[in-house]
């Protein structure tokens, strides 16, 4: 079965709970208790365990069908979550395999809790430098032309905690669990635009949120012309919550809270506005007294989730197995590395290699017992290769707080304990 | 927001219950009195909803992060089960979009119920016409090379309640719901059969699974060596107990059935075994009584999600979305009908289009308000077109019982209401 991760939530399952029939019915008693507690809370806790496990289950009928599938008690996934509103909740890669992140474990991040919306009532605002202003429901937005596409999200302060403190006990989803995959489904925003008119000395547009901090950004005109999406699904079905139902706005490739949620309005203008979120926040200090503003691309990256903390690994054939991604287009190569980098082997990419998705990546490693440093390293179809510690420190000087990612890797020792390693 | 089904079960969540604070009250007293209840089943009851929806969420505090994420309270597809451990229950394709199944949401169809199996005592035994007969634990298996796919997965029965009795009030997921689609995560079969070492007499392999009936295939080595997996994990996460968790067969567009769930045994031989899968079921009655045995191969098909029954639709234009896939490869061509087959239109396949998983078609329409009878039409890589009802009968006769992919669609009337039309 999947790793644990190594910091669960309080009140996840273990499996002395599942095997004590008098645990189940404590759980489902905790359950009635918290009545006071909203949906999101209450979905921490999980589910009462069915009572016995059968030794053969060949012998006992099983359960019903049902309305809606739970997950086996033996692997319930959770997010480490922050628990505020403010804060951010963490996918749990190390649990995880394939490529798709599960829309329950997608990782949140978001800066006034998430908001309780009807989509029969919410509407889109698009005006300013426009020749037609207008106000678009649902419904509307539901007759353009829509399309289906996989990418990637990940907030620009994935990695930010174990940069500066890599402790030996992180786990994939503490490194990088402000990632996650997804198949979302809307209106090229190109074709909205198209229907209200740009004037022709629109160059920025300003997305706003309709969350209680109306979280604002300012995009270029020319990425909403090109791939920017307005989707109302992800994996399928309707966005959840935590993500922006009813609507939000997708730029691939693009630094996560650029991606508004909960999307109210789009003004079209001549300059940026000077947000906020582009002004205190997500602007990174380099070197020199310069910064980086509107650092919207995010770079070339990987992170190998199996083997990982908190697993310890015997001997012999095992695949190094993890994901790859870059906001500038296609996984062209991961190397996978044992001996901390003096020797990179080239891993295989799985099928599909989509653009501004993350890529599986595996290759086979026979392991004979002694000490290993693994790590990754991803080149993307610009030729960027993902650089190491030093490299990126180098270059951006040590008051950035945003954008990390260098190559990290796991620590595996003789007994085949593994340790997290913050790369060189 | 999506079309609700026509037939939601009994306690699905109405717009009136969100509206009333005191409803939701009344919800969350609802789960705490089901002590008894099994898991799955506890999972049709909604969660309460938040009693109160803010006339403008951006002056409210939204809810904190959490663990596991919920659906918003205003969409909750769900599947229609049939409640019971020898029935079924549907994917709600007319509320979901893109191409992915969430992993809650897939279909169930299962004979004895849903077993509940400890992955860390569950093992697949491999023996008969081997070299070297083993036991392979779930560890044991992830040692093997792993591949991640997507391939959908259909039951042979689906269509049979829409072909027998077409009624205008059908939904697609009344009339296609027993087809899913899903990134499954595994080992390819060959590399475990490589390592047992199969005699050159070995013909045929007996799938059986681990759950009461412990339902048994016989299944043709070479499928087993050409794409044929095992696969521990889908969508991401391990596989849902309603779908073989920990471990099941996956032989791409091939008959659900011969997807063997809770995979326990597989035995090499040199003929079939006649399971009763296979001889009292799953087998095909033929025109001349002749009859189809082991006609695993799912056949090309196609269905309409957007619009759908119980739809109405207004003047103007919007899009007509769907679904088609085969088991025999990719999709290369989708039609689209306005006009019940007079004329056709080819409609857009969105990328990526991937053999054996269902690729979205789509095609924009502008309704005049006049009636109008809209149909889909798939061709595959094979050349295969998919066929008319009437084509369908004609070849194999009154009998048979499975394997319906005849056209079908939706007939709008001039006030734009929908209806099911199960083909000519």
């Amino acid at each position: 079965m999947p790793p644990r991760d190594a910091n669960p939530p309080d009140r996840a399952l273990t499996r002395r709970d599942l095997l004590a029939g008098a645990a189940g019915v404590a759980g489902a008693a905790a359950i009635a208790s918290l009545p006071a507690l909203g949906a999101a809370q209450q979905a921490s806790v999980p589910a009462a365990p069915p009572p016995v496990v059968p030794a053969d289950p060949t012998k006992v009928v099983g359960t019903p069908t049902a309305a809606v599938g739970t997950r086996s008690p033996f692997v319930r996934p959770t997010r480490v979550p922050t628990g505020d509103i403010q804060g951010f909740s963490l996918t749990p890669h190390g649990d995880l395999t394939g490529t798709i992140t599960p829309a329950d474990l997608h990782f949140e991040r978001h800066h006034a809790g998430v908001p309780l919306i009807d989509p029969a009532r919410h509407t889109l605002t698009v005006h300013g430098k426009v020749a037609r202003p207008m106000v678009f429901s649902m419904d509307d937005l539901r007759r353009f032309p829509q399309v289906t596409r996989t990418y990637f999200l990940e907030c620009s302060g994935n990695g930010r905690a174990a940069f500066r403190d890599p402790k030996p006990d992180l786990t994939p989803q503490r490194v990088a669990g402000l990632l996650s995959n997804t198949e979302w489904t809307g209106v090229p925003l190109h074709a909205l635009l198209e229907e209200v008119g740009m004037t022709g000395d629109a160059t920025w547009m300003l997305a706003e949120g309709g969350d209680a901090c109306m979280l604002t950004r300012s995009i270029p005109v020319a990425k909403a012309m090109d791939d920017a999406l307005l989707v109302w699904a992800q994996n399928g079905e309707p966005l959840r919550p935590e993500n922006g139902f009813p609507l939000r706005l997708l730029l691939p490739g693009w630094e996560g809270n650029s991606n508004v949620k909960w999307l109210r309005r789009l003004e079209l203008g001549t300059a940026p506005w000077m947000t906020r979120w582009e002004t205190s926040k997500y602007t990174d200090p380099l070197l020199g007294q310069k910064a980086r503003q509107f650092s919207f691309d995010m770079d070339a990256k990987s992170m190998i989730t199996s083997p990982c903390v908190p697993q310890a690994i015997t001997k012999g054939w095992r695949p190094v197995s993890g994901l790859a991604w870059t906001g500038r287009g296609r996984i062209t190569r991961v190397e996978v590395s044992v001996d901390g980098g003096s020797s990179w082997h080239d891993a295989a990419l799985h099928e599909p290699v989509l653009s501004k998705a993350v890529t599986r990546f595996s290759w086979m490693w026979h392991w004979q017992g002694k000490s290993a440093l693994l790590l990754s390293r991803a080149t993307d179809e610009t030729g960027y290769v993902q650089p190491t510690r030093t490299e990126l420190t180098t270059a951006r000087g040590p008051g950035t707080d945003y954008h990390f990612n260098q190559i990290v890797g796991w620590q595996v020792d003789p007994s085949g304990q593994l340790t997290y390693h913050g790369g060189r």
